[in-house]
């Protein structure tokens, strides 16, 4: 979203790297501008006093509000900003947990246990059909979609930037390129997206290769 | 949310029960409303066409906009308004998803898992440690505080209600008096929201009672 805004205004931020290794994120500074303790935060320094943003939905949506000031990442319309504010909350809630545990059980856990990595691994794949549903414009008589929110085909929104960085992750969470199949829409989705410059560098792309 | 907007607008609507026992929640009239195939949705039938909302703190942040015109249940300072929403965020990403998987590890999974119910209790109890942080005001010069979102000691809003019918329910999610001490201003925060007379109505607890 950062780097959108900075291709779209010009918008420029400085950088805090927390060791999240040493728990850097449960330190007392930052519980203070979090007290969940999770990277990443947002500080607007243009606010007196500076004004603390928590949760990545929350962040992009008050970079929308407070410096994406034509709407280019959100709507204008109040029922596409609603239609927004539904697939943001969807992955939130309902996306990002879920495979969250399954790189949780998959990777992290000392134990392996097939039943809850089965359970969040089908969930997941669930959840990517409810992508496709809407990808595919299954429900909608506008055809396929190029992006979650929006009217017609949608317009790249935060509600993909909440999903996007998730999803394309299929391969390291664990999925197989046939569990992918059902989702040839999510599929295209994804590459549609990672040819923005900005997520190009927002996902660390740009540098890594330079 | 509908009941508090009645009291304080004269709201109406109607109801459609869906048989979860049975999968209604799956059935192609309902996955034509939210294709995530969840309950609750609801339909704003004042727009033509009638407009389908799903995730229910995307749904209360419609209310909030189409129809409690006075802001009672939120914010029209930009900055308590992402208050509002961080903390609605927090608990759909980070609390709802826990505290439900402790529910299915402890109650509906086929075998008991010990790892997965510890892990999902720890993480329950972490994220009330949060709710308590900010209701203590630890980190603030205000003292303690109402409600999550707003300035001072904050006020009652989707916030609050998107939070609250998950944490009262901390003795059936399996949680002991012991468990809860260090949390006592959520405890009262508890109590607090539990007074209210929509809230009750919302509940169920009115028609049980009568």
């Amino acid at each position: 979203m950062l780097e959108e805004l900075k291709d779209a205004y010009g918008t420029e931020w400085t950088t805090t790297l927390v060791d999240i290794m040493k728990n850097g994120q449960k330190s007392d500074w930052f519980l203070r501008l979090d007290p969940n303790g999770r990277i990443p935060v947002i500080v607007d320094n243009t606010q007196d006093p500076p004004f603390p943003v928590m949760e990545t939905s929350a962040e992009m949506l008050y970079l929308l509000k407070a410096y994406d000031k034509e709407d280019k990442f959100g709507f204008k319309d109040e029922l596409e900003r609603s239609q927004c504010l539904q697939w943001t909350f969807f992955w939130h809630g309902s996306g990002a947990p879920y495979q969250g545990q399954v790189n949780h059980f998959s990777r992290a856990a000392p134990e392996k246990i097939p039943y809850a990595i089965t359970r969040f691994k089908n969930e997941t794949l669930r959840v990517y059909g409810v992508l496709e549903i809407q990808l595919s414009g299954k429900y909608s008589d506008a055809g396929p979609r190029d992006f979650l929110a929006g009217k017609g085909k949608g317009k790249y929104s935060v509600a993909d930037m909440k999903t996007w960085p998730w999803v394309k992750g299929w391969e390291r969470t664990g999925f197989t390129k046939e569990e992918m199949e059902p989702f040839p829409n999510v599929l295209k989705w994804i590459e549609r997206i990672e040819g923005r410059e900005a997520v190009k560098r927002g996902i660390g792309e740009a540098y890594t290769q330079s």
